[in-house]
């Protein structure tokens, strides 16, 4: 997605050890109109799934989710971090392992709002090892639901998340794939794709719904 | 907000202490339809103010505080719990009980994102103690901001925090006040308020921007 790769380019700060921060328009501070532009377009790539379910995990993907979950007309359900003493039946949980912060947590879903019979599209802001992901498919397996996709802002190309999620047949859409940070020049070198939404912008497809889906 | 209060009528699970738990449509799983009408009601209540942030902590409030976001055009700012390696410049950071979890947070936002110059809404789905809210205040005040409003969906109106905030001169709008919870025959008791977006309805007023705001 052109304008989210030129808003990496423009606006991510180069870290060292390969890490672009996009805090200031995703992951802390979040642009919405940006944010809306990208569910557009993570909408556009599934709308043929029968999507019953968008599944993120708490905090930063749930933004985006949240107007993925508009976009389908499907309720979202984020996975939780921490178990609320208000949650007292039973819950499907994994563990996740965080490389940016450097720690482990246990997420959980309530049982009760995942049934085998959901469609779930997975979304989060960022893969990189696909710690995260796979954490959610490993709940959604446990739930016997089935994952029809998983949607993703910006992939490290270059780590081994996605790669991982493709080999075991996971249609996977990445916005943003970056293969190369050159951390001298500051240049980020991002993996050409097919870009369904611009695509359907130019030859003015019917891909909108007709309901009011904001 | 009537289609909030009955919703949390119908589908509130009462538990022991007081608690209406509401993680079936707004802290876990999250009807993004009724939470968008939620966040027009909010955008209705603060449409005169000259927000230019909306605030909020993770992790719950994000999804209405997002599309509140949409609403202002405004960028979303969420206070976060852990400190991301990836976030190496100045924050303000602030301490928050939570009676729910039962344990201590501190949370921060980056400074760069929160200039003095702006006009903050603080957003977020429960008001009980006020513990999340105040701590977001003082990171605006930390930060010199000006908070022009609080926007909340739930607010338990038997607890001390809407008092103490409506006592300290700030703007709160909660969409539902619960006054009461009868544990035995399960009958939760909404304070009565006006209800601007109704109100708009009714006379048809002129109260949409006119930008796409979705």
């Amino acid at each position: 997605m052109k304008a989210l790769e030129e808003r990496i380019q423009k606006d991510g700060q180069i870290l060292p050890g390969n890490v672009v921060a996009i805090d200031n328009f995703l992951n802390h501070q979040i642009d919405t109109a940006l944010c809306r532009k990208m569910a557009d377009a993570i909408y556009e790539e599934f709308q043929d799934e029968p999507v019953t379910k968008i599944l993120t995990i708490e905090a930063s993907g749930i933004a985006l989710a949240t107007l993925i979950a508009r976009l389908f007309n499907a309720p979202l359900l984020f996975a939780k971090k921490t178990k609320s003493t208000n949650i007292h039946h039973d819950i499907y949980e994994t563990k996740v392992d965080s490389y940016t912060h450097g720690d482990t947590n246990r997420v959980f879903v309530s049982k009760k709002y995942l049934p085998s019979t959901d469609k779930v599209l997975i979304v989060d802001d960022f893969l990189a090892m696909g710690e995260a992901t796979r954490g959610l498919i490993d709940i959604c397996q446990q739930a016997e639901a089935e994952v029809v996709g998983i949607g993703i802002a910006v992939e490290k190309g270059f780590q081994p998340g996605g790669k991982y999620l493709r080999d075991h047949g996971h249609r996977l859409k990445s916005l943003a794939i970056i293969d190369a940070i050159d951390e001298e020049s500051g240049i980020i070198t991002f993996r050409v794709q097919d870009d369904l939404t611009e695509l359907c912008a130019k030859k003015a497809l019917p891909n909108k719904p007709s309901f009011e889906r904001n």
